[in-house]
């Protein structure tokens, strides 16, 4: 099979003018093709491009003595609105960014955990965007795209569908269901999200290969290595949540016995607590997410049945990214999600005791792990990058004067409605 | 930080084109460039080299109607001898190749299990190399790189140097041990070396990501994802002999408990015939690998304590396959190793069996999991394979008309002794 490198470097180079301008700011076209290693030519036809669809503008002229003026460009924050939405279990959170993806306003709706109807989840999302885009038709006017994570498996294969063991669901076409959105809708799974999100916004300035654990209900963990988003042949790379702590170990959700999120997951917390004690008081909170609080609030009390359920969970956790580091030799492992939120201060420290038992020497003395310093909903704002993304491709796609070697890979998930997306045209070289 | 990919891609433009005549057999540049997603320029500057450097020649001359002549072009095996050499903790096997690839002809000398010197082992690869190549000083004189893979953490920091917890090494320098050999020395661990040898003359045809999973003393996995080579940060991935299969399982030589290792390496298949039967009379075979071909006799012969044992090591193993799919949502796992020869008959089907028990139902459907159809010996052809990327980088590096942006990265663990090696020159945009 033919490497598809050059390709997709070909179609990559947008993104990788778009996140040059995230890690430098303000930045000259010289600098921007010696950050990207792309050539002067490619980036100028880029910023040629992205000028004229008002994706940029020129932030400042400098004269320097000798020189030609040189433009400093930076993202048009005002081009257009972008709402990244997180589905989760409980919750769904949507956010409205501005195209240089700072956040303007975001609105959250709860989940019934025990409903899995599609319908009452597509109403969720609804209302949450809504809420966080507000009534004014014209800022509802500027919404240039809408990034959909759903929890579960959500593979491009002809079309969007979403496979979430959580509720029950097989093939949902959630594109579909959102299609009264009259917006073009990317959808994508939150381990996707958080990935980008930690390359173009948290340590991915520092390093290449890193994972993110997601830690909520459900876990896994967002991967990339040398500088490239892991997706799998199926858009399914990243559920590290089922991947074996203890053959014949604890039911998981996903069917198999013995995985990680049976033991890390919110539930798996409320598991071990009740190994613990089986009569502790905060057995009784029903949703997740009170319960996690409590337990939060409960280990800054000084309760000693909490303070076993942290060291307990570190060590499960510590296996966990061990063999992550194992087999992956990631440097760098960032935790994010609510539950990481909320049990970070306490459950980090406990992590890294744990790990010297857990990863061979080599990949030991340098690994880093932290909770992630992405600014607010990591995944709603990976989603928003996507979204960004392919915004981008359109204006590429759109661009009337070039030609076009091969079909551009999309990136897995994007919604082709007609009449939302313009059709493929000629693309850039 | 600064994406690696257009560097790499420069650097790696070689290796493409070898690669494709690899797989294309005798080609004309444009059949290369189209191939390879190179442009024809470059096709073109890379060919010269190497026709110049004598490793390419014309194979054939086709004189279409109305077209120009077309020169097919095949790599030149007789240009010199490589040597890949896999070193095992029971055996080195030495084996010579041509320019091309093909195999000329092999050595091996057993290592006793219990020896750990460095002398001991380095001994045994020099005289592993010195029969198989011969004592004849013209046929010597034509070896132009020995490629020697080493069990453990082979780490390209500071030059090369090995850990490896079954000999007890630590920061043993492999490659200054082999100094006498005045020949350039490539070191890399095995399971880098099994999975170039597939991507290229294996699955590789027919798919981008794929993992090998090599079955011997010790087991790991070589892992290919997009086209790309999976290293890790310092050299180490593919450790998934060291994942969890039993927090607290069996004792693992790495120190940690439960790894996969224990399970379905060659002296954990013992583990479990000792539980199956503790007085079964194989148990009494000292040697790892007599053990192993003992087992697949009494298979064939129906013995039904080994039966469990293949139906019991069928589920590790499928378990832990299952978390390198669930992980990295791999579509293709072959197995490779001396006792996957020896019981993949037996052992494939039944690991067949256990998979949808493991494996995320969106990654299960479209899994392949069969025995390695690369010829020989895998580790050997690999880590030959490297030596030929090195000897063809080395050309590039000596050829004078070029400028060089930046210090090209040169594949982990090659040696660099002044001498040996010529010193980095300019080189190909
Ligand atoms: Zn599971
Ligand atoms: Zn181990």
């Amino acid at each position: 099979m033919a490497r598809h490198t050059a390709r997709d470097l070909r179609s990559e180079n947008r993104f990788e003018v778009l996140h040059a301008l995230f890690e430098l700011g303000p930045s000259t076209r010289q600098e921007l093709a010696r950050h990207t290693g792309l050539s002067q030519a490619t980036v100028a036809t880029l910023v040629t491009e992205f000028l004229s669809g008002g994706v940029l503008h020129i932030a400042a002229v400098e004269r320097n003595t000798g020189g030609r003026p040189q433009e400093r460009l930076t993202i048009a924050p005002d081009r257009g609105r972008i709402v990244g939405v997180d589905v989760a279990e409980t919750y769904v959170d949507a956010v409205v960014h501005d195209l240089a993806l700072g956040v303007l306003g975001h609105a959250e709706v709860a989940l019934d955990e025990e409903e899995n109807d599609p319908a009452y989840v597509v109403d969720g999302i609804v209302r949450a965007i809504d809420g966080a885009v507000g009534a004014d038709a014209t800022e509802r006017a500027r919404v240039i795209g809408v990034g959909v994570s759903m929890p579960g498996h959500v593979h491009p294969d002809a079309g969007v569908s979403v496979f979430a063991p959580n509720w029950d669901w097989h093939d949902v076409r959630i594109e579909e269901l959102l299609e009264d959105l009259a917006i073009p809708v990317y959808v994508d799974n939150p381990l996707k999200a958080v990935i980008l999100s930690e390359m173009w916004f948290g340590v991915g300035n520092a390093v290449d290969s890193m994972a993110v654990v997601n830690l909520g209900t459900g876990v896994g963990a967002g991967i990339a290595l040398d500088g490239s988003l892991i997706r799998g042949i199926t858009n399914n790379a990243g559920e590290w949540g089922h991947t074996l702590l203890e053959l014949d170990g604890r039911a998981c959700r996903c069917g198999r016995r013995g995985c990680v999120e049976a033991y890390v997951g919110a539930p798996g917390l409320r598991t071990t607590l009740a190994e613990i004690d089986p009569g502790h008081p905060l057995l009784r909170q029903q949703r997740q997410r009170d319960f996690v609080e409590r337990v939060a609030q409960g280990l800054a009390a000084g309760d000693p049945a909490l303070s076993v359920l942290v060291l307990r969970t570190a060590r499960y956790l510590a296996a966990g990214l061990g063999d992550l580091v194992n087999l992956l030799d990631v440097p760098h492992i960032t935790l994010t999600g609510w539950a990481s939120e909320a049990l970070a201060d306490r459950l980090v420290p406990a992590v890294r005791d744990e790990l010297p038992h857990h990863v061979l020497p080599g990949s030991l003395a340098g690994l880093v792990v932290e909770p992630s310093r992405v600014p607010g909903n990591a995944v709603a704002l990976g989603m928003a990058a996507f979204t960004l993304q392919q915004f981008l491709t359109r204006l590429g796609l759109a661009s009337p004067a070039r030609t076009r070697p091969r079909p551009d890979p999309e990136p897995a998930g994007f919604s082709r409605r007609a009449g939302t997306v313009p059709s493929p045209g000629p693309d850039a070289a």
